[in-house]
């Protein structure tokens, strides 16, 4: 019975007279007086094989080793396997494009990317999952902890919300239909139909041209919506306790991975002390720091990549929290059905974490005469709007919801470089294998 | 601060002098002797409220009420509030296009896919999705248990594993891409880099022109694959604990639920004991099952809808458990990489429950060189799947792993006469709306 690697240092001091079992890949191999030490490599983690005879075997074979554990405080972990008998299981074939045992910064993101059955043998790279892992799960339990139910929603849709453009066009039984950008219609509807509450995880899709280490064609959204709020303020309260469940969780689970990106994660103190700064006082601020910092004329005009990073600075120094909600963005800046706050401003958010913006939100408009009115101020017509306007016809509560980026939310954790790094399988302009 | 109307039994027994804030649509309106009587509908359930002036009301307006509560047994869930102050927070725009609280099959799935905003208003059919959410929850829970890792993987693909028929073709910057079939490569990749257990909930898509109430061109595939297996009866073993906790699940979870339906569960023990029967023993138990039943002229030829019945009746009748496997699949029923376990048959099942196929899954070949052999007598090129090719190349285990249609289970755990009931928005041939 095979037993992994996390659980031989338990065998040793429990069964030292027991024969163990292992199965993994050979991370390492050393010659050291006359012995053979391998390091394996399993889904847990890594151990110390001791073997009296060299094997025949080469980085990343696949190994199944059998021996007695045994307690050695210099080996890793404190433990290593004095083996008896080792087989192969299976192979290398041929030269491997790359060591998978170094520093994956020498690795280098392409083959990363073009390699990823190798380069997440990297430990350092495969603890970028294990955190997203945990993610997907907190974010679901927070919501399922505030009686949100879990939906699916189809991704082909007729049309954007949003308008026709940057929509991937799908060819569907000889007529076209599109890739959906956010679930943002169907987790309306699901509030107007009385689920009231309700989060969905899957992929969404941005036709964009952009190819810059923040964007992502195909990324992975985790959606929230909710009825019965007053303003956007209700919103960011909710988000405030799932990132801090967030970050609690991976704290707790992931400690190791954590460590290998000497990476932390805020307190829930400093989660809730996040400040909530109006868009025109953030422009001032974001202003303030470009002065500053001599960048930028002084003046900033937009809340742009270089705005982000200049408000979580000021975030973190001022009130402790590298978290920071800005809220009121002017009409002109949201899409339709965003809610008014007065003629100017919108009762709407961004979430801005480490300097980047991981989430978008705000209330909608529920009422339908009023979303009407609101329509040729877009430049928008009622009758390409029928399917989104019959939400709205038969008694629909005050709403609102956010999206949170799943990998850009990994990504700022662990202080990566590049959205891309925190993608299983990225898609860009120019990557669409594997 | 709103109280929900499975609580406000609650209210009325601790606190019954203390008015109550409810919101939510009204269900049904009674006048009986001058008093009237509303039914309130919220996200968790139904609430009677009492009133002594006719309000200005109709079916579906969402109102918010505020009133003192009473235990009264003859209201339904035992408790109604008798309402001091009532005001209409959203009114219906005109008339509905159906009656929402009269019985679902009234309505018909048409009517019902067409308006989901109101059919889901329906506690009957919004039960569905309540269930639907549980069996996403349980799945995940139960394979995070096992120390799988969630995974999430692009569904735009160069092409399809399984060959170049039945994909749904997408423009990517010019070029042509197409929609996931499954994400079998991904998950087979993820267990050859180490992360050796993974699971995945997510949109898989088949361009199949079948419009049947099986079919969906658009489903939620929750998907698993694992490493170090010795054949598909270790995927069996997992498959059966999935299931024995799904449905544990959803009998705590959603009795409510369960009940609308007249559903019940199958006990873990019946899930235990399920058989597990090879392809030509299953063909033999079909074919006597449809010579006692007079159809088919007594011989099953496949594993076909008809025999899918007819092996769960047997499983049931003899073996006390709706749910059978079917495993060896003859080599020519199966795709190329399928691990074979004669020259005949494969490492292959099916999971068939209540009359239906809910699972396809096996152990796959993990051996490079025994896969190029294999190509050729799929008439398949290496250089065509030199992608799929490359996982194999860097010390891959023996593994498997299967694929579980999220609304095929909750279909047959309802009884729902049709998959795409089990849909929130489902696609077919003719439907792209909502």
């Amino acid at each position: 019975m095979r037993i992994v690697a996390k659980d031989i240092s338990n065998a040793a001091r429990e069964k030292p007279s027991e024969e163990v079992e292992v199965k993994g890949w050979v991370h390492r191999i050393r010659e050291l007086g006359g012995i053979t030490f391998v390091i394996l490599r399993d889904r847990s983690g890594i151990l110390q094989l001791v073997l009296e005879n060299p094997p025949d075997i080469t980085p990343e074979t696949l190994i199944r080793a059998v021996g007695l554990p045994a307690l050695n405080e210099k080996a890793p972990g404190g433990v290593e396997v004095k083996v008896h008998s080792l087989e192969c299981i299976s192979k290398p074939i041929g030269d491997l494009p790359y060591q998978v045992n170094g520093d994956p910064a020498k690795i280098g993101i392409e083959a990363i990317l073009d390699h990823r059955v190798l380069s997440l043998r990297n430990p350092k790279i495969r603890a970028i999952f294990k955190v997203q892992s945990t993610i997907i799960e907190a974010f679901a339990a927070y919501f399922r902890g505030q009686d949100f139910t879990e939906i699916k929603t189809s991704k082909l849709v007729g049309s954007g919300t949003e308008g026709g453009t940057e929509l991937f066009e799908v060819e569907y039984f000889n007529r076209k239909v599109y890739l959906a950008q956010s679930p943002q219609l169907y987790k309306q509807t699901m509030v107007a139909s009385g689920l009231e509450r309700v989060f969905e995880i899957a992929p969404a899709y941005r036709a964009e041209k952009h190819d810059t280490p923040r964007h992502l064609n195909e990324y992975v959204s985790m959606d929230m919506e909710m009825g019965f709020i007053e303003s956007e303020k209700d919103l960011i309260e909710m988000e405030k306790g799932m990132l801090a469940y967030i970050f609690d969780e991976v704290a707790l689970k992931n400690r190791a991975e954590l460590e290998m990106y000497q990476a932390t994660v805020p307190h829930a103190e400093a989660v809730f002390k996040a400040p909530i700064v109006p868009y025109e006082d953030a422009l001032k601020i974001a202003s303030a720091e470009a002065a500053a910092a001599k960048t930028a004329g002084g003046r900033i005009f937009d809340i742009n990549p270089e705005a982000e990073r200049f408000l979580c600075d000021w975030s973190l120094r001022e009130h402790g929290a590298d978290l920071v909600f800005v809220n009121e963005f002017p009409r002109r800046h949201r899409p339709f059905y965003t809610y008014p706050l007065d003629a100017a401003r919108t009762m709407s958010f961004d979430a801005l974490f480490r300097g980047l913006e991981i989430t978008t939100g705000g209330r909608r408009q529920h009422d339908y005469n009023a979303l009407l009115e609101a329509l040729p101020k877009f430049g928008l017509k009622p009758e390409n709007l029928e399917g989104y306007l019959a939400v709205f016809k038969y008694g629909c509560p005050p709403h609102g919801g956010f999206a949170v980026g799943c990998e850009r939310l990994t990504q700022k954790i662990l202080g990566l470089s590049n959205v891309k790094e925190a993608s299983l399988f990225p898609r860009d302009r120019k990557r669409v294998a594997p």
